[in-house]
């Protein structure tokens, strides 16, 4: 594990969240921003919470180009727009994770609603974005942001994964395994996401009703590696 | 509990699923079917394999008059038409509890994919359609029809309950929880069913993955009752 991990929207609340869970397991992260100067303060302030974490900040074109599996964490508002932006800094092989969730907040709605997405979810407007060769693959919807972003919360809870090939999802699992209390679970094909971005307005409905930050887990999944 | 579960469509295999755990538990079933001979042909069978069972097989129509908390359990396919047939004996201030999930495999297509419905989830359809003073609320949708009917299988898992009022989600939560291993949790309006019915597709891909039955669990959620 010496390939760091961009994270393109990586000042965000799901992006830092991110960061600092992986820093604290040693992975190297390159936090992408729209502002270097705001990436360089996030990294900065990154290595202050996590002694020896290895962190840089970077523009979001320029982050994006330093390791082959690429998290987007920007909310929806923003996702075209920073798709757009990537399109010269992506290149064939590369892995991009899309965060992505539709929330009717995007547009002054209620977070417990969605948008419908031409192409039926976020993850698949991405795919339809990205340059030939990158591959999309959809996780991480269900994990909130602040119970990532609090080092003293303990996780326990699946992050369903959505994708077309195995492989490429498997290689994404490897890396969500290393945050300590998530479980990947293959969810399926691509389209997937479709209902698994939708488990954030459910999960926000939960929320707002029990008081607490809920996620997901599978029950009867047998145990063993499924990624192998 | 003294007063019956009617379980419309209760010779399918949801239907038949949840008249085995009540029964199993003490409560009271009327299990409705659009034949009579095979409703009294099921509950003679459910008397046989639950010692002691209360059970009676009814045509829909008369099995619907029994209990102030239906349950419609028939594929989605026909839903609309149970639906129609229901108009005539539906009394205002019942509750009908809709399980159904517009799956594609509905007109042939896949299991793993769903239907658009207009009114935005099959349940806010049954709400349009039932008579006026009867309230929907959406459960249960998650929970697999083959691990409900094997009475050795174990169940652990949540059912997601959505509708507009508390109290009639509570009704419905208080009869759930007669079934060991399954805890009712309050998933918000009935528009929510829109996100909850997708559950099952998204199960449905997962099992067919890991070759298991999947159920739904949430973290997180405070303990106690919170239906109270």
């Amino acid at each position: 594990m010496s390939e760091p991990i961009p994270i393109v929207g990586g000042t965000g609340a799901l992006g830092a969240g991110l960061a600092l869970r992986w820093a604290a397991a040693g992975v190297p992260i390159v936090i992408g921003s729209r502002s270097p100067e705001r990436a360089e303060e996030a990294a900065a302030s990154l290595r202050q919470a996590v002694p020896g974490a290895e962190v840089e900040g970077l523009r979001n074109e320029e982050a994006a180009k330093r390791g082959e599996v690429v998290f987007l964490t920007v909310p929806f508002r923003a996702q075209s727009e920073n798709l757009g932006n990537l399109r010269g800094a992506l290149r064939p092989g590369q892995i991009l994770v899309d965060c992505t969730v539709p929330l009717a907040a995007a547009v002054s709605g209620k977070a417990t609603r969605s948008l419908g997405v031409w192409q039926g979810s976020a993850a698949q407007q991405a795919q339809e974005m990205v340059p030939e060769g990158v591959t999309v693959v959809a996780a991480l919807h269900s994990v909130g942001a602040p119970t990532l972003g609090d080092p003293a919360a303990e996780l326990d809870e699946d992050v369903l994964i959505c994708g077309d090939r195995k492989a490429d999802k498997a290689r994404v699992a490897r890396l969500i395994e290393l945050i300590e209390g998530l479980r990947p679970v293959n969810a399926g094909a691509l389209e997937m996401a479709r209902i698994v971005e939708q488990l954030t307005p459910l999960l926000i409905s939960i929320n707002s009703r029990y008081k607490t930050h809920a996620g997901i887990r599978l029950t009867g999944l047998p145990d063993g590696d499924h990624w192998e």
